[in-house]
């Protein structure tokens, strides 16, 4: 599990790591991926803009180039490449899910210009260091994601796209310390958006135990259910703006990140 | 209307001008009041920062001095006084509005910051010179505001807070002129949020003839509903965050704004 970063991206590369990557590399920020045709590209750094507690942009490729990130504080190894070095992809045309891949090179182009987007993934290892593993974490589950009704402020192409959430369930005596730990990942979504079984109807989630994405996770009686803002957000934006889009659409699967090369400690400050 | 701001700010600091202030000085750009005890102050930065389409913050006093805002592209007359220069201010204490006032000196203590906050005034005239003045405008009448279901994302004490919105009705054919002009002003809480009277069921607002703020606006057979964020989401904020905040709070009265020394095509650049 504590492997290096740019070992992590190797397994990954040669598909020797094809699982979710929740709780590798600790200490390390994950990133959540978006890869769209550039003609896309400013609205979608607008939407980000506008809705950075969603969408925390923290890396961006040029056009065409698959191999460097602009913040080369993120990812600093001259190996990378974004087309190979998440563990999975999913591959969309038209709105529509037309693949899941371990590696898109054969789908990205000149055109396309690849996001990284700040995961709670990321803030994890701050939990556990304080005695607050999130559940899903101790029995090496992927986290429970949920469709919502909460929408992103619209942004040019982007319109009415709705927030994921992730949710992992805390004592609520425990809650305003799990608040105050999380705050401080300003990029990797920051502080819960909302909690408590109330916060069920406020977010539009039917049903706890169904997550849209990612493994059910019980709640113990004492516990209430914790929502953060999550990087899956972006990849239902492309496909509810998929009408205004030409060209295929690339993201990670839902809990299948890039680890960076930055530490959690920094992130903080990007 | 066409005065310039100092004046206009004279006539506001001498109680002459107590009304809205929706049309005058064309222009200039326009602000949002919310003045917190500085207890509350890093929690309401925070707020901003991660819900920068509802509370785009683009000034703030030190703590107990009302004369000088941060930002000198703002506010750069000697003789401002944020305690005197909105036209009519609301008085708020544990929660409750215990005042409306025209000038807030007895209220200002030296433990108060001031925050202003971008108006959705100041792309007003942008709209009208572009032929597309708002309804509103035209019979000089305030804004429709209402009270949402929508939350802003949890900063701190600010928990469960609902967004404003304003509404200018307009033909669906303008509707992407409306957005592109709009947009640009991204310190005045840019393109509208959402649209059409399907969005009346996403942002919970029950009568649209019945505004929560400001005044009802007709809206023609031919035309929709068009919702933009609003500089009344803070007070709502603090209302709603009043007992984690010790001592008086301050805000404008909804359409009741600050006339900045600034003009709306440079606010777009802040």
């Amino acid at each position: 599990m504590s492997t290096e970063p740019s070992r992590f991206r190797s397994l990954c590369k040669t598909e020797s790591h094809t699982t979710h990557t929740s709780g590798y590399c600790p200490g390390f920020a994950q990133a959540n991926l978006l890869v769209l045709p550039k003609t896309a590209s400013d609205d979608f750094v607008d939407l980000c803009k506008r809705n950075p507690v969603a969408c925390p942009l923290i890396g961006v490729t040029d056009p065409g180039d698959p191999f460097q990130i602009d913040d080369k504080r993120v990812i600093f190894d001259p190996g990378f490449d974004v087309r190979t070095d998440f563990p999975k992809y999913t591959v969309y045309e038209d709105g529509k899910l037309i693949a899941t891949k371990t590696n898109i090179k054969d789908e990205w182009t000149d055109e396309h210009v690849a996001f990284l987007i700040g995961c709670s993934f990321s803030f994890e290892s701050a939990l556990q260091e304080a005695g607050l593993s999130p559940a899903h974490f101790k029995e090496s589950k992927n986290v429970s994601m949920y469709l919502t009704t909460k929408m992103m402020d619209a942004s040019g192409i982007f319109v009415r796209c709705p927030y994921v959430v992730s949710m992992r369930p805390y004592k609520p005596e425990m809650l305003q310390r799990v608040r105050e730990i999380t705050r401080e990942f300003r990029k990797t979504h920051g502080e819960p958006i909302d909690w408590g079984y109330d916060a069920l109807d406020r977010l539009g989630i039917k049903d706890i135990n169904k997550p849209d994405f990612g493994d059910a996770c019980e709640i113990a009686d004492n516990e209430i259910p914790v929502f953060w803002a999550c990087g899956v957000t972006p990849q239902i934006a492309a496909v509810q703006a998929s009408s205004s889009i030409k060209g295929k659409v690339m993201a990670h699967l839902p809990g299948h990140m890039l680890v960076l090369d930055i530490k959690d400690a920094d992130v903080k400050h990007l």
